[in-house]
């Protein structure tokens, strides 16, 4: 529902959310989880320009997990509340410059799954490791999604280290081929009970807000593991999130129709709503070594072959129970053109096409060093450009 | 470490606990969470006999996420204490009986891992799905795993409903190869830290305990939605568990070698230890409408290819960190014999070969109204059995 809070006229007493290309405009009002030096207690506050705003007089927890288990109507008024106290006129308040702020994770992680929703993606990736089969005969029928790992998600900026695995038979080592994979990182909330399953048209009601997630994957230990049943300690070793949730209001004026299907699916999936959402994702890398980073690919989350409420109703078909912070992956995201493909194992196709970041340093997968990060953002005419912050790592080497 | 506590002639003050094929003697002493109808409050306890003791005086919390943080010599110095106040001679306490019990999960799961660690069952399956190719390169390599769901596991008892799902291309219905699969449940603590892998002669250090283990699955839901990535609706409903711990310290008489592999494994994979556990497990049937159950298999953990320290060792060999209360799950575990295959896929060979319970009662996979219950016990010559108690559920349907 776009109403009041998203009006592009609208200006906050906080300046530097009012300037021009600011990820934090008071019509964003991103949530997260903080402390600072003098207090290491972790609080929630909001984003706004280039700082924070302590919000538990509005929100209070460690994390953001009762926020979720909010119904819809509820996290609506929080927005108009924290736009309110913003806007300009109000009487400020203190804020926390970002710089001095320590983000945590957003929200105490129940279950992690990850989607396999670009079509791009997966025609690639299965052209590579199953040329005469790429796109499997389930793609266009069901989201393909499989359980990741809780226990390894870090907040943005947390280091990564180099996964050791088995990279064949025989064969212990470093992996050779750490890759990321650029996705869209969905938070639920306030789920549903065990055996009842979320119809399509109420699956928005089950989405608390999204961040951009960083799915480093080895590709070496994934090829050698991942037969019968899926990717492990390929996967397993570090997710990164960024820590702003992007509230599912605030994604309100960006919602548009998902992409033509060419193959009819399942009453179940089926719906009538703008559910596909406008987002533009980018990934920069800065090599080793480099002073800044490179933007080297970019790619649309309105692409996607599935979307999220889709992607709500296909996991709790079966009755399965969603909570509170559960998390989604959206899967690699990637486009139909080379520069949108969302990983080097698309964009180096297999590391056989390197990627030449300046002249003389090339990069097939990722070296000790490297910094990743990803930014995301949603623009439309006629209203404020939001934007999501950044999700880095960089890789460090493990132990000897 | 064997010592006084397993000591086959020691007898408790509860008479129940001394009666021969008591699951629960003094020499187990296991731990679960309850809580009666005049105490809502979760509080843990050991099992003796047919009773259970409030254990709080010893171990605190809602849970039993605090006790498998414990260092190993802590666990074990609390089983010295309460082995000491249940036997012959210590003062009386208030039980409380079993029947008058409700047993909840006995921890707070964070991620949950299963594996697929008998050779027998792989191949079983293996040769059904893959004719030509039914047990993988590297399945004698590495203890192959994926990633389950936490959110849906439930405690012995709770009815489970048949799920829904894709059985086909553009075909949603009720599954018609609804299954149970017979595993041990281990549950781990008190976990490594982020990128530091588990020593695999450090690996025991880290079972708390282990339970029986149910993963339901629906055979139809996985054939069609498995590839590329795995298992996911086809086992995500439900997942059952006993809820007795039964502890890491009670298993001690009943450690023995693993099997013998014929082919060699990576050193980080290697243990001059006695690894495997003798524990044999039991299925047994009461299908709808008759009066009690029937055994249908029965099995030996001895028998898996692959140890828990083995599985702890690759889970943490790239640094992916292991919390107190998370739980992994050993796969179907089956034994070379017809008698031995723990799941009804592998007894019915796909349903080829229907089972006969009673005269003209026969199943293929499971029908509503049936129940499975698991049994579980170790014994050895010149020491106690102790058992597992049950991990029971029945069949429901789901709504139209």
């Amino acid at each position: 529902m776009i109403d009041e809070t998203h009006d592009p006229g609208l200006e906050s007493w906080v300046d530097s959310a009012n300037r021009p290309g600011c990820d934090f405009p008071i019509q964003n009002l991103p949530l997260g989880v903080f402390r600072t030096p003098d207090n290491g207690q972790p609080r929630i506050g909001t984003a706004i320009g280039d700082f924070v705003l302590d919000a538990s007089e509005w929100i209070r927890g460690e994390t953001l997990n009762g926020y979720m288990a909010l119904a819809q109507q509820e996290r609506r008024e929080i927005r108009r509340q924290l736009s309110k106290a913003l806007a300009k006129g109000s009487e400020r308040r203190e804020l926390i410059p970002q710089a001095s702020c320590e983000m945590l994770l957003p929200a105490a992680i129940g279950d992690y799954t990850d989607f396999y929703a670009s079509i791009h993606h997966a025609t690639n990736v299965g052209s590579m490791f199953r040329p005469d089969n790429p796109l499997l005969p389930n793609y266009k029928h069901l989201p393909v999604a499989y359980h990741g790992r809780s226990s390894t998600i870090v907040v943005s900026g947390t280091p990564v280290q180099r996964p050791s695995g088995q990279l064949g038979a025989g064969v212990f080592g470093a992996s050779k081929e750490l890759d990321y994979e650029l996705e869209l990182g969905i938070f639920l909330g306030p789920g549903n009970r065990l055996g009842e399953p979320v119809a399509i048209e109420a699956a928005s009601e089950q989405i608390a807000g999204v961040c951009l997630l960083n799915d480093w994957s080895a590709r070496d230990i994934q090829r050698w593991e991942y037969q019968p049943l899926g990717p492990f300690l390929a996967k397993n070793f570090a997710t990164s999130v960024s820590p702003w949730l992007i509230t599912w209001e605030a994604l309100a004026p960006f919602r548009v129709p998902p992409v033509e299907h060419d193959t009819p699916v399942l009453p179940y999936l089926q719906s009538q709503s703008e559910t596909a959402l406008d987002i533009t994702l980018e990934v920069w890398l800065r090599a080793a070594g480099m002073p800044r980073a490179t933007r080297i690919s970019s790619s649309h989350v309105r692409d996607l072959y599935w979307t999220v409420p889709q992607m709500i109703a296909h996991h709790s078909s079966n009755g399965c129970a969603l909570r509170p912070g559960d998390l989604l992956g959206s899967g690699t995201v990637s486009g139909p053109e080379k520069s949108n493909r969302g990983c080097l194992l698309e964009l180096t196709w297999k590391g056989a096409e390197p990627l030449e970041l300046a002249p003389g340093i090339v990069r097939r997968f990722l070296e000790n060093g490297d910094e990743v990060v990803f930014s995301g953002y949603c623009e439309r005419d006629g209203f404020r450009r939001i934007g999501f912050g950044s999700c880095s790592g960089m890789i460090f080497p493990g132990p000897q």
